[in-house]
């Protein structure tokens, strides 16, 4: 099997000029350039000041990621009635929201991961080194466990109360169903993740990186309006790490490896779906 | 009539210039042009692995598109307080949301139709071959299948409780009313598709391919907020065949046909509306 | 008072290259063309079929919008518990929303006005003709009627028990409080049409033209959020006199001069606002 | 320490070319020239109808920005079921949203800041002169008392009776925490608006200019979200002064302070953070 990389627009048909396939693919072949893939370990980066910037900007990201987030769940779930609160849609906004506006602000500076599973597929992709991929997963968790530590120093008694935003899987549903539902929730995220970073799409279409941080926060939000009931949704293994050392109660730790492998499948499926089935970068030629 | 194409800008008078009628528009008509219509039988797809490639991707994106939405309908039905839940106005997020994402990931690889009415619109402005909308077509309610039949498999009793996410036209109204619904609807959908995939303005107005997916999402959404309560919204035969089969109740049976034919009917009228209304293409001359 | 035009980018210092102001006024002059006032009457314009296409545009806009948003408030209304409806968020989304994908929809075929105090507005700008703002007006006015009446088709005996979505002043408030209610509101609305639309932002703005339609439509949102408690939110004398007419009860009609009387102040203070103070269109020579 | 700075597209790695570092960021250095600070006091302004003009816009904004900000909690408040209002997410739209609107007006007029900590924050990077910065803060202050007090003029007993809109600190919280949480929440809004105005990214990447107002509002919305049970969120001491004094109640005195302290300690660190560690400006050779 060839790569054809003819691509359709917007609702429209792919043979919109009649041209041969070959010659249109050949001359649409020029208008991008995949990037080499990333070293393992690039040496260099460890010299470089933009590269513990990066690990600073991922720190910062998700310390203020977890802090909007899990303080957002505490003031639903301490509240008897939840009209009176912003309500568990409003918990999915702030997850959602909260991606897309650290997308905007760090994707310049870090890519914008603010989690390991975004890290991990784009890792698998070649896209950064193992190095800073490393780095990258160890400062977004350093951020994550201070950013829920805060929530908790603002009311300690309250935060044990009410959950502290761990994810566990909830009654009703087995072991399996919370494994399989962060696996396709992360799949959504990544695969969007790999669709706004495409960079034969960037070459051609203006609406990719233009729009790029907002279909990101919203894959976010949906997973979180379709498994908050089923996990509280993960999806992502340095908010669930998080949350569940500052918590640390026993029915959180029992979980928590679902939250780290469900999300790592996920991710590796997203990255398999987009650099095999939409890209086929294993069957082009390297010339 | 003759097909005189000047069009004014946003809240601009169309005379802005005070150039004479003919020779605007002269002049403006060749900044873009009209695609020719695509060929009904196009043998040279069937060899091109982007062919097959837009099935898959139109597979994916209507597998995630019913587990996302069909989960999150099931979260706010199981539960007695719908205050507790992200509410009815969560589930018109889930759907609006979903096919912002979607389509934004998707449009560079299949169109981004997800939709068997937008398929069957857009292949009757002639923007895709026979083909590939018959191709996608059952690509899209494959994929609807399997993605209400996971979120049946994580909860049986569940999901044949609550619904299932099947269409059904609800006590109170008639089919008339439940048909008038899905038509209106969808001609809104398709509506805001061919707005956003309009060649002319796609040359001229650099807003329209850029925020393209979100008002196509928005029509999804609004459309749910209004036609929730009379129909569940359906405007997508696809997610009515896939929610149908995996509930596989009578009642969702007898009202099926309303969920095919008012969504055909809504979709041709939109093209119909755009092609000869807005665009004038049957009264252009061919040269 | 000269006609001085610098302006400063978001967040930035108008002197940022410390240039002679005079000198940077000058230069910056040339990058963008106020164009000259509509005439009152255009009768090229009756002869164009563009003309006529702009004003079906506005009658089925018009007319989706009222179907949507009257169709949601209906949904709301009949519940006797708000929580397993859209809620009054909903309806606010209802409407803002549909403003925002009707905006994209037809800016390029009629300036998506939807609205006559935003053609009313505009008129007074001299940015469209006479003639077109009041034909506009008519199929503003007629597209409103249709789309309340296809609601109350539905189901008429709910459609009359729960207010037909007419406007009217709510208990507790006075008639002064509507009126400025509609006046400041619409005031919002118009502003941010003038803004999204200004001849300078336009040449030298990217983010102006891509996203104009979105702000317009949050425009509409947020005075919904504020104001359904006082009169409904009317701000467009279109949606209120359709409403008002399909519902056709003496309390709605008492106060229905509000809904035309608040909208076209508070557009006519945009207008001045943006043409006199933000613009100072007036004090500019004419050479 | 070296100002090294390569920056990293959106998920990619920074050395997608594999050139070498050093390199690499001279020749990027050149696509982009960070303004010279703005001076303290800029006599000439004072004689700029700009400078004037910009006032007016923050007034008008500010203004705006409370009476629909204030009303929409006055129409929550009010209710004794918060189902049958826009609820409290609704209000957190309402703030978010209205700063999405505005910015968007005013950006090109006066920069639109709408809030004296983005200015003070602005000034500290010396984005813009003291001059300037005390003028905005002042029109900013005199807006905001005019709005609330126009939304006290509609139903002034219901105004006393639910609060005004004024923050106080909630029972159960120190005052420790209510500075705290509006440190953080200043932060992350002013840290987006930094990112948003960064004259490096607007050089390089398209969509930072584009989307600017939609993360700033969702900045705004998402501390809302997380924070309106702690202070009723400020992060705006104009926000806080108007509402205080049209309320004028001892209670909401007594924790004034903390609505102007926060702020201007979070707008602070935020400037701190992008210009230090972000940029590096300090760092940098003057050449």
């Amino acid at each position: 099997m060839e790569a054809k990389e003819e691509d359709v627009k917007l609702g429209a048909n792919k043979f919109s000029e009649r041209q041969p396939i070959g010659t249109a693919a050949q001359s649409q072949d020029k208008d991008y350039k995949e990037p080499p893939p990333a070293p393992l370990f690039e040496p260099g980066e460890l010299k470089s000041w933009s590269f513990y910037r990066a690990g600073i900007a991922e720190f910062v990201a998700t310390f203020l990621f977890l802090y909007i987030t899990v303080l957002t769940v505490m003031g639903v779930s301490k509240s008897s009635s939840k009209c009176a609160t912003v309500g568990i849609q409003g918990i999915a906004w702030a997850f959602g929201g909260m991606i897309f506006a650290l997308v905007y602000c760090t994707a310049g500076i870090s890519g914008g991961h603010i989690n390991p599973a975004v890290t991990f597929g784009l890792f698998l992709a070649r896209k950064l080194s193992l190095t800073r991929a490393l780095f990258y997963i160890v400062m977004q968790c350093l951020g994550a466990i201070c950013g829920a530590g805060v929530v908790k120093g603002f009311q300690k008694g309250l935060y044990q109360a009410n959950g502290g935003g761990a994810n566990v899987v909830a009654p009703g549903y087995t072991k399996g169903d919370g494994l399989g539902a962060e696996i396709i929730g992360t799949f959504i995220l990544v695969y969007t993740v790999f669709s706004a970073t495409d960079a034969k799409r960037n070459a051609r279409d203006s609406h990719v990186p233009i729009l790029a941080p907002l279909p990101i926060g919203f894959a976010v939000f949906l997973v979180h309006l379709a498994t908050i009931p089923i996990t509280g949704t993960g999806i992502n293994p340095a908010r669930s790490l998080g949350a569940a050392i500052i918590y640390n109660r026993d029915h959180a730790w029992d979980d928590h490896w679902i939250f780290w492998v469900g999300p790592f499948i996920g991710a590796a499926l997203a990255a398999l779906y987009h650099q095999v089935v939409i890209r086929a970068i294993p069957f082009k030629s390297k010339s």
